[in-house]
């Protein structure tokens, strides 16, 4: 396996090891706290008896596992609980894969690179399918690429890097292609509960026996270290993928899971309401910003990362730790999400200084 | 795949709708209080910064791998914390058989199912080989199952289901094998805290880039739902490992990491002697029991199980039912450890009522 570790880490450590104070907008680590609920569930759980500190069951707790198909409008039966949306990722495109109906696997570009990873991971071939200049799909170009050997269709709404989120009519022309090749469609949606257009549907709504839908509670409860994730499987999927599940990893870890579990039961609509507004008014200092700086940018429909063009300043590796040398902003480089994006620079919202960060680059730009 | 899950919740199922009360001996959840240092690590994190809740290092903890390799006698790079001593496992035979050396794997005989169902998972070929009458391991018997077709020989010490601790000069002979015949010798030490004998040693101490060990902390600190084990991997693997671990899971949760290492730290020896003492004291009264019933028995030198036969009472799925309707006592067939032990059963001693538990099957064949 060729497979490297994402160019994330690299940029990230160059960006420590500078010798001046830099933004980090690398990283997609939310800044905000957490759910309140959450840390009463892990000190409630600090006192468990002996018998809470041992396995879950494989699949996750049933407790756990009914708030999430109720809340999905799912059968509990069709859920996995995963460690993190990154594992059930894997689980949903391997279970797509094992059916031998194919190996390819048709992704966006730009690509988040642990998918292209992925693939690799489980012997499959990548196709890159380009999206529009907004971030949008337009499915017909799926279409053109789709063959017997499209064993996957993988992509991600609201979007990661774009900005973008997929309307419900381009999601259900995307599971008719998968179903007239003989695929399957899996839509990461771990970004859910970052739309600021109050438009996005999730790809359940289809209720197609072709669509596994991933996501997970470390973006929308700001705990990418806790590692609770789902997916959510049609049924001639979900037994492939509870089987790998139980051989690889017995079960997800059950303290987080008790902690997601009370924060799910006792978070209302207003702590997500607050992160969406500040989320929002971060994205128009930094438009600001970018404006003043005179460049191309995308003003994200939902989740949290801007891609931004500067004329004469491509998107390379070298270019990116040009701006954390020289401009104290440390960005990633848009060639590292496939070849669509290689002018950009994307930049990631999740830091209180965002509004210093944007002074820099007007400054080093304008 | 056709592989089924583990006839371990089969049965504990079949125990927990018993319409009479059951003393469980199949699960290996440990009953006992985990150590209290782990409870206060859990607490401690529950008010850290938010910045605490985000992304672990993928390979673990800086502290937690330091920790571990110190302890370990190994450089920490060579150190991957994992979900459990489940995902390690799966981790170390990914490595060894991606390095295209050959297909098979060598199990012993009884064997762990979950290694027969890893190495289906990865498209590996396993070949049992049988262990002595008192569970011991015969490396001539592994020498002459080896091949060019063998990259893998993978076995726990001290063992479930058997008991036995292999001696150093077996492990030495199954990586000097290993070495012989190209492939990688992986030692699932789990349970190394259990150890009656006083003279296990890690398959680490033998020094050599043909092995693998694979450990965590369910068993020893009692928490099999909190998912932290590791293994330590030679240098020329090492890599593959963390490759697969970031693309498969990104990390291991954070919370459950904090916890193991702050109890790491503040535990000392008592705890775990303790708990060896309990359970030794234990095995001495269902011993006793398994006398006065007739039956012959295994006395383990470590771990924390008990296989018995019974005359005319072979270990089938269909006797193990039988037990938990007509004695009230469930135990594992010991056709689901392979061939070898088809005649017994395998009684897990982490139950408080290990002296109900013997007087029922001392009442029951006595």
């Amino acid at each position: 396996m060729t497979y490297e570790r994402p160019q994330f880490f690299h940029v990230m450590q160059y960006a420590a090891s500078a010798d001046r104070d830099v933004v980090d907008m690398v990283s997609g680590n939310p800044d905000w706290e957490p759910p309140a609920a959450l840390r009463d569930g892990l000190r409630e759980y600090a006192d468990a008896e002996p018998a809470e500190f041992q396995y879950p069951p494989s699949e996750g707790l049933v407790a756990l596992r009914k708030e999430i198909a109720a809340r999905r409008g799912v059968d509990p039966d069709r859920v996995v609980v995963t460690n993190g949306t990154g594992e059930a990722n894997y689980l949903a495109m391997a279970a797509a894969l094992d059916r031998d109906a194919g190996s390819e696997v048709l992704l966006t570009d730009p690509v988040y690179p642990y998918y292209t990873g992925k693939a690799e991971l489980l012997d499959a071939e990548a196709t890159l399918v380009p999206t529009e200049r907004d971030g949008s799909v337009d499915p017909a170009r799926f279409r053109e690429a789709a063959s017997d050997e499209t064993s996957l269709i993988l992509v991600n709404t609201p979007n990661n890097p774009t900005g973008a989120v997929y309307s419900r009519e381009t999601m259900r022309e995307l599971a008719a292609i998968a179903e007239d090749v003989d695929a399957t469609l899996v839509a990461d949606e771990v970004y859910d509960r970052f739309d600021f257009t109050g438009s996005f549907e999730s790809a359940l709504t289809l209720d197609s026996d072709r669509v596994v839908v991933t996501s997970g509670y470390s973006k929308s409860m700001a705990i990418t270290g806790f590692r609770v994730g789902y997916a959510v499987l049609p049924d001639r999927l979900v037994g492939a993928a509870k089987t790998r599940h139980m051989l690889v990893n017995v079960a997800a870890s059950r303290p987080p899971q008790v902690a997601v579990l009370r924060a799910l039961r006792e978070t209302d609509a207003d702590y997500y309401a607050r992160v969406r507004e500040l989320l929002r008014e971060r994205v128009a200092t930094f438009a600001d910003a970018l404006d003043a700086a005179g460049a191309e940018y995308t003003s994200p429909e939902g989740a949290f990362y801007v891609l931004a063009r500067f004329d004469g300043f491509p998107g390379t590796m070298g270019n990116a730790k040009r701006l954390v040398d020289e401009a104290g902003v440390a960005g990633m480089p848009g060639e590292t999400f496939g070849s669509a994006r290689e002018a950009w620079l994307r930049f990631a919202l999740v830091t209180p200084r965002v509004e210093e960060a944007a002074a820099r680059l007007a400054d080093y730009f304008g």
